[in-house]
């Protein structure tokens, strides 16, 4: 078995995600993630233990006796949550996650408070932290930082676990959960996701939502991935590199229409201009066939969905946003159950809940 | 009955407070309010129902057997707070009051964290927030807001509460309920609130306080209001309207002496220059004479109370804070119990908290 | 015995430190504080019961059992902290020890919400906490604020108890018994404190935490205070003086290494050039020879720790933080186990925990 105890860290970083993946599981030989760091740690099995924990969670919390025996398997733990980049969705899902199951939670969430750090490094902050809580959701412009701090922690006399909830450009692993969740939920009375057709649509090229979710779907048989986007935000060489490695059925277009016609589930997505240079380029991208609206609802077959990380500004009308097929804002509440499910699988208790009287 | 499902928005919209009331009642048939948005959905039943429970709560409060009962009984629920116009009296308070019921909660209170939400619309965030909440108390800028969410959410698949913690120039509901309720409390062994003179007092134009206070008196049988004000800041005349309609006692005065010795409360206001055109034009007028000091406290009588919605600058000198007829700041701790009941009685407690056994 | 209610403000304000104590004590005859204000409250006897009690809730919280029924302690109680100074790990570990204890928590910790109360006045403010807070946790750059309104609500209906989380440039209670604390389990199996040799290093002229630590060192017998320091941040005078008068064994001493060589406990501290003028003085002294590395490290014995109060720039090389002796991740941890035992001693718990089954 493979433990961040037993490799130094110049080695450890310069590993590939896949041969870091097993130092980051859990220790006692189980291959859920202990440090939950990218989405590439999630294996078919893996999301398949999540999705069944998130589904029964869901079901337990349905009764106040169930709620309550939620809020009692980690009354114990006290969870820090660490936004040093703000992001009050991301931030208010996980603490609506920690809470279903009883944890306490302290944070630290804008630049105000957290400017006071300065004089100290990060490091030095976060072992702060785990000195008073028993894991830490941190979500940094830092990419790396999470990945070095499990490292640290696990070499220190406090290991705490670490759940990244956003670090830099790169990696976003609980959106590409709470969005397979999502895609599983949809059909999961309706035969399963695989073989499925999933549209991405906007901007390809900076988001790293599409990127975490297009490298999960391949877990999964015979999803095609159809990749609309104007040019100047295409899907980007990588992406596609990989789906050509696993022999992944995909298409690159820029007709909105037809893949929707063909589409079992359309992930629609944000500009991203903040990542804009300071010529504002994406002001110059004519954006108006990247959007979802009544043409399109019509165009959708009776079992699509429609899927949105949030937040929105124009990509879908909101005369979609209550039509059954919109899946968005279900999609947001998904994400506070698959969190809660990871967080209970951190600390062992995946088998405790799913065999709970409840 | 009427629901906010049966209703289009363009139609509700338009209706008067009056004819909104019904719509925002609980739907299994009981009259007290699902969604709180406005003083005038109080009626003199609400108000004593309210008032009942309240002083129940306290009772149940002082042993710690019974504040744990009331730790129980909505310690399934969580409630979001969501304060883009920043008030930490305010928010406090309700954070207290969802503490003593056992609920968790999330928060955005600060310009700073909440500007990030800039991207969405308004209507998306709150929505964002029924994802992961049971409630959402709200306080906003934006006049109408709280309205619309209440009837978006009624028409979604997560349709929680709205409570309205203060929106725009124009309502504070629960400011108004621990108004009456303190002056229920002052007078209930004292012959009761009906057929006593209230006097208000300072700037009685722009404080949304005075106008919800005046409007839920007149529920109550013979009581007198005196409303005592520099020209500049005189009550308006759709209040005056407002009581001459309802053929309500009243007066209209400068001279503050005069109506302490009238008064069995007396409620001074702060001036609101943060309403101020960019002349300032509060500086201007005289307010020497609005301030209730050693003198006033002389002319009251035995059992008047003096009441302030705080924060004080001057309005009520510090000599009088220790003087047992100073009811300002038991009458904070008066809003948190009166939110406390109104947000217990939301979720349907209000028959179970008064029949415990504590 | 000596109450706060029996003693106007202005006559306790003139009184020494010694000479307050007694009046911050619990009105129940305990000695232990009622209201926590400033180090020289702790005496020997109070400090051993504080380390005990410290010593068993950590003990009680290894097992999820013993966690829980710590949190049912004071589960019916709530916490305000209010940090108008911000200090993200002070902040931190109080919230940790007031949740390990089971109480809910208010706070008001950064400048932009803080700032809305300017209107109101500083005692206003905290009266209204004390409105709906039980307790209440204070951290402000304003001497005195907090003595004050130990004094104010002593006096007043709502006489909850104030915690002094750092005070201007004076008073920092909590840092010096988490400091002690340290000391004490340092050397609870080596024979103990007394006999020791503590070594300060840094910014001795600004530190509040030494100026405090040397003052609860002499609790304790033979303990020899070693100071050492550029000549521009010397010891102050009043501390020499205090150990002159109290007879104890002190150096002053520019040379680390010798120092290191004979201490048992090397207590670092970093240059506090938030208190420089403008001109910026800390950057003209040469602090170089005033740093703990890996030399240090060398010459310190097997049973000797270091300290740091945290945040620490360069003042103790990151090769040092793996070393068994390296004490000040610990030092931070033992913040949170002490402050719970003060909180839980400030409601008089100390008997019920420390006798408790588990």
């Amino acid at each position: 078995m493979k433990k961040l105890t037993d490799i130094d860290w110049e080695i450890f970083e310069g590993l590939s995600l896949e041969e870091k993946k097993p130092y980051l599981e859990r220790v006692d030989g189980d291959t859920m993630p202990y440090h939950t760091l990218f989405a590439q740690q999630f294996d078919r099995l893996i999301l398949e233990r999540l999705c069944a924990l998130s589904n029964r969670i869901r079901f337990i919390n349905k009764s106040k006796e169930g709620a309550l025996y939620l809020k009692s398997v980690l009354s114990h733990k006290r969870a820090m949550l660490y936004f040093s980049q703000p992001s009050s969705r991301t931030f208010l899902s996980h603490l609506a996650a920690c809470q279903l199951l009883g944890m306490t939670t302290g944070s630290v969430r804008d630049a105000a408070t957290s400017s006071e750090f300065k004089g100290e490094s990060r490091e030095d902050s976060i072992r702060t932290f785990s000195s008073y809580f028993d894991m830490i959701i941190m979500r940094s412009p830092e990419q790396g930082l999470a990945e070095k701090m499990a490292w640290e922690l696990s070499n220190s006399s406090r290991p705490v676990p670490i759940l990244n909830a956003g670090s830099g450009k790169d990696q976003h692993p609980t959106q590409a959960l709470l969005d397979i969740y999502t895609l599983v939920r949809s059909f999961e009375n309706k035969g399963g996701l695989d073989g499925r057709t999933v549209v991405f649509c906007g901007d390809l090229l900076r988001g790293r939502t599409v990127r975490s979710l297009s490298y999960l779907l391949t877990n999964f048989s015979d999803v095609k991935q159809i990749f609309v986007a104007p040019k100047a935000l295409r899907v980007p060489d990588d992406v596609i590199a990989t789906l050509d490695a696993k022999g992944v059925s995909y298409e690159v277009s820029e007709d909105l229409k037809s893949a929707v016609k063909a589409a079992d589930a359309v992930y629609m997505t944000r500009i991203q201009d903040e990542w804009d240079n300071s010529q504002g380029e994406s002001a110059q991208i004519d954006t108006s066939r990247f959007k979802f609206g009544a043409d399109e609802l019509a165009l959708l077959g009776p079992d699509g969905v429609i899927m949105h990380p949030l937040p929105r500004r124009d990509e879908i009308a909101t005369c979609c946003d209550r039509d059954p097929r919109a899946m968005y804002w279900r999609q947001m509440r998904n994400g506070m159950w698959i969190r809660a499910a990871l967080i209970a699988s951190t600390f062992g208790l995946e088998k405790e809940i799913m065999n709970c009287g409840y």
